[in-house]
């Protein structure tokens, strides 16, 4: 067993945490809060990397945590962790830190919800877990991770990718915002990097934890409180591009054509047809297309076409791009179509946690909330985390599946049920025997 | 019999024209000439509607008619004649005159040839018949129509609509080019319009011939070098809209999806499936597709995409147009969408004077040329004439039916043959017994 399945445990006879006063906690109001750093036109959040509404956000956010008796600190990153340390004298004080936590960062004219919930609600649930219960056994963390969208930068999951080493400053201080400022610029001006006196971002930890809207309707839809995180998918990201010949509308019969639009509409059929059969979870979208010249009364001689595709396991992604490959090389073949692809991008799919997901699954039975263990069909920091150290993600549903969006909303109750789920869940990792 | 009909008889055994010294019409030569106003950074032709170098080209065309032994004259649109006036004692000389000729616009960028060449080929007709065999017994004139191709107001065949009739300077006064120049402004400033002095547009002709080239690769594929029109195509242009409902590409299973690009490349596969059954001459182009939000990771919630459905027969256009309708409904009930559609455009069917061809295809016999009847898939100013005058067309080859282009090319000796067929055709009714 390793050291952190030595520490868990799944002692999961142990008597569930009564929970005192949970009515106290104000987790929408501090939402609220903090969704006035960086509100925008729209009525959403638009926070960015380092911008200002993102600087004042995290130190106003370093501000609370002291108030609620955890000890801030940033990193040279600007990671923001509020630390609730073990008595030294504890057994845990010595094992690295239990984590919880999410981004501070958002798209443009995002919501109030996506990375804040989990940070706002790590907050709380240590100040809440300190007041109650004093000084827990293992230090536990919340940590608000400086980005995680790639919305300023065309990089994404800066924080994660800073604690966990796999990515340096050095590796992306080059690169540009859309005002042409550099990444090293940046950081620079917000006060962080390697000259501001605060410590590497590099660190250890024991576990992370990962409370997030879901950004999709899967447990709206099918009436679950919470979703636990089987699985984050891995992501398959391609340019499909079509080339034929450009011909008078009027003049060319259809036979004599090579209308690379024609054959785009064929393959992208396809797409849908061979993901269906392949059955959930596997996704597989088309969200982009564009034909040149793209005019009415032109044949399209050039058509590009963006593929996506996800699920859970590497080689059901590797199968359906297989099938789908072969599909597109026969309707280029029968339509006199040159056919072209480039991957852009390709994530394996990460497993959450086992032993945590376990202990999430008897918390919900014993908290009596109907739950599902569900795939993660979003990009997350804990797909970061989880090679790094034991982590886990617990869902709560989200209105109409809307995210990226000032209409992203979660009603007060299913937050305070995914709160309820990961207080217990630091309690039992903190505080246990 | 009409008066045209009594004229131009059908007298198929006369002999035809011994052809004296085509070799010295300097075809190519001229049209390298005209081509040098408004020649582009493309290597082709840019010369728009009343623009310095349209000016320069109708000018300089006006001092060759001159040179030539024609008489210029422009009218108030800055259509320019060029006319063989029948002797005054000539049975001929009170009827209309026989009318060649074609456009003098280009589009943007485009080639030496469309619209050129029947400008060119009817003033060297002309001058030809003048040199051999001296003053006609009816008036032959060429025309160089001011505009066809709507490059630069949006509005096209300005020259025949004015002259005909269907549209008076009142009725396009207030619109605008991309620079915001009042079309009244641009007429003015070429020197034309109602206060130019030239005589009204309006003006009644015997008949009509446009030689132009094909525009598309029919000729060149089935080996012939020349077309006889038999119908400029019907046209409907419509704009067809699906509405779904944006979601996440990772997030929303398959089967819960609004996909309007999923719906859309179904649509678009259908209107090549019905233009295909409905069989030649039934062409159905989707040239031009849009997606919103656009996004390789954002299942689409919009989609438009154009359709252009041409014909020679008015009803099987309808039928064409109602099937595809019908399988778009299909398609988006089937999955969830909303459609919409707009017809921006419907022009009927025209078909050709059938005296006219007849005596086009007596010619192309007896001078033993490879010829077609064949319909015009793209629109031209003989469907503004047709319903005025008798009118027809003669196509020759375009190479790789490239055209609107600097690419655009038909060899000389397919130019000749064009031409052969053409000054037959004039000589027949202008000196014809």
């Amino acid at each position: 067993m390793t050291e952190f399945e030595t520490f868990m445990g799944s002692e999961t006879e142990e008597p569930i945490l009564p929970l005192p006063q949970l009515a106290e906690v104000k987790l929408q109001g501090m939402l609220d809060w903090l969704s006035t750093f960086g509100a925008d036109a729209k009525g959403g959040v638009t926070r960015l990397l380092y911008d200002k509404a993102w600087c004042e956000a995290q130190h106003a956010l370093a501000a609370r945590m002291e108030q609620m008796g955890l000890l801030p600190e940033f990193d040279q990153s600007g990671n923001l962790y509020g630390t609730l340390r073990a008595a030294d004298s504890a057994a845990g004080a010595e094992q690295l830190p239990i984590v919880t936590g999410s981004h501070i960062d958002s798209v443009v004219y995002g919501g109030r919800y996506d990375g804040a919930y989990g940070v706002v609600a790590g907050v709380l649930a240590l100040e809440y877990l300190r007041r109650h219960f004093g000084t827990p056994k293992r230090t536990l963390q919340v940590v608000s991770l400086c980005e995680e969208e790639g919305s300023r930068f065309p990089f994404a999951y800066w924080g994660s990718r800073s604690i966990t080493g796999i990515t340096s400053l050095e590796d992306i201080r080059h690169l540009t915002d859309k005002d042409g400022i550099p990444f090293s610029q940046a950081i620079r001006e917000a006060g962080f990097g390697s000259d501001s006196g605060y410590r590497p971002a590099a660190q250890k930890y024991g576990a992370f934890i990962e409370l997030h809207i879901e950004q999709g309707q899967v447990l709206e839809r099918l009436g679950h409180s919470i979703g636990i995180v089987s699985d984050i998918v891995g992501q398959k990201r391609l340019s499909i591009s079509i080339s034929g010949e450009a011909n008078h509308a009027g003049t060319t019969p259809m036979s004599w054509r090579k209308d690379a639009l024609a054959g785009a509409a064929e393959m992208i059929t396809a797409v849908r047809t061979i993901a269906m059969a392949a059955g959930e979870p596997l996704v597989a979208t088309v969200g982009r297309i564009t034909a040149e010249p793209g005019l009415g009364n032109v044949v399209a001689a050039h058509a590009e076409f963006s593929l996506d595709i996800r699920h859970i396991r590497q080689e059901s992604i590797d199968r359906c791009w297989h099938d789908m490959l072969q599909a597109f090389l026969e309707i280029a073949s029968k339509l006199q179509l040159e056919l072209n692809w480039e991957e852009h991008l390709s994530v394996a799919p990460i497993p959450m946690n086992e032993q945590i997901t376990a202990d999430l699954q008897n918390i919900c039975k014993q908290e009596q909330l109907s739950y599902m263990h569900m795939p993660s069909g979003a990009g997350h920091d804990s797909q970061i985390f989880q090679p790094a150290c034991p982590t886990a993600m617990i869902f709560v549903p989200s209105q109409g599946g809307i995210s990226h969006s000032p209409l992203e909303f979660t009603a007060e109750e299913d937050l305070m049920r995914g709160f309820r789920v990961l207080v217990q869940l630091l309690y039992k990792y903190g505080y246990g025997s």
